[in-house]
């Protein structure tokens, strides 16, 4: 099943953007009459029949809506670190997303060696992930900020608020299993550092916002790993 | 801690193949006194004082010796269908073997557009992400094998034996974490079809030796995810 995105829907009608009309018309050659399913990225499938097959401004008439297709039950907020190889990050926001995450937000951590990531690159892999795995809400990403910045804006959000962190020094971690084993709600916000780790003084500022420390296992696991093994763990926890 | 592998153990000494040494010596310049840790790639941590830094043959004397070093609590082995991008692939056995995995076989499906792998490239993978992630045993990987095959070659082993397929036809599919969750054993083996999934008769096959059809939560997930998403749940299961 091939997968259109627009935000533009009005009128009993959805119009395609320039290059998802392209995608449909000049690549995947749909025609008037053709059957489609366009998502808006915000939560809604519907299902539709193409009536202009235009290359650059296609239209379909919606025939029927499905709000909530493909959505999960829990809401997922991943504040990352972007790995000093940033293809391993934009692995872990493609993978986070076939799971199902929310909301991702890089962050910059006082030993990140990377500071900076290109929005739009990242914009198109989620898009292009929702797409993939049948998903009509494409998880947001938010302008990178430091973790010191995020910790105080995520404060006083009701959340399951968790820090993976490699130290036990501040405080014994829980096992990240234990944690959500025990927790009835349905959001959780989880951060994970760099390939440095947190400093102390960033795991001691998030505790005082309400983060748990936890570990997520044994294994010494990659930022990258560790990130999407949360994300599984999540997933995994309200199958 | 940089670690290096061989399996040259006697007489109280570790020696190190021609590329092991070059690393060491040449590489990182270790020298005569230094500590290094070394792995056997069999479960066995040794750490050691280097005795000879010739960088074609170097030699460490045993100081202590950590059976066991990095394993995990259960037996996992993971039967997967190669990606036709093979990047995909590779991805996956890096991860799992972070997170931890005892066995990879490649298994060939009916529907299976890959099939060929480069086993030594795959072995320097597993040794590689054995190391960077702390771990003695280097997973064992399988010269690939059809579904068939596979199948007919496991139906004696007692393990838990799951297959992940996409459709309920010869029978309604459990919840890995349910089955998983009734399981008191510690041996599990799962089998993960190509992108165009197994055919019928190789789950009607895999059912009649004993496998348990699952699916993995409500997600489309690719191959290479479902694959990490099973590594990633047994792990947090037995965490």
């Amino acid at each position: 099943m091939e997968i259109f995105w627009t935000e533009d829907v009005s009128d009993g009608l959805c119009r395609l953007g320039e290059e998802e009309s392209a995608h449909c018309v000049r690549v995947l050659r749909h025609r008037n009459g053709d059957n489609v399913c366009i998502i808006d990225g915000h939560g809604t499938m519907y299902e539709c029949e193409l009536v202009s097959d235009s290359p650059k401004a296609a239209e379909a008439k919606i025939i029927s809506t499905h709000p909530g297709w493909g959505s999960h039950g829990y809401n997922l907020t991943m504040a990352v670190c972007p790995t000093k190889n940033i293809d391993r990050f934009e692995w872990f926001i493609e993978k986070a997303t076939e799971f199902g995450v929310d909301c991702i937000c890089p962050v910059i951590g006082d030993h990140s060696e990377r500071k900076v990531v290109k929005m739009e690159r990242l914009k198109k892999i989620l898009l292009s992930a929702a797409k993939q795995s049948l998903k009509s809400a494409i998880p947001q990403i938010q302008e990178p900020v430091s973790v010191n910045a995020f910790v105080r804006e995520s404060a006083g959000v009701d959340s399951l608020k968790l820090i993976a962190c490699c130290f036990d020094d501040l405080a014994p971690r829980h096992s990240i299993k234990e944690v959500l084993g025990t927790y009835s709600g349905t959001s959780v916000t989880i951060l994970i550092g760099p390939e440095g780790d947190f400093s102390k003084e960033e795991v001691k500022a998030a505790m005082e916002a309400g983060y748990i420390p936890v570990q997520i296992g044994n294994s010494r696991l990659r930022t990258e790993t560790a990130a999407l093994g949360s994300v599984a763990v999540v997933y995994y926890n309200y199958m």
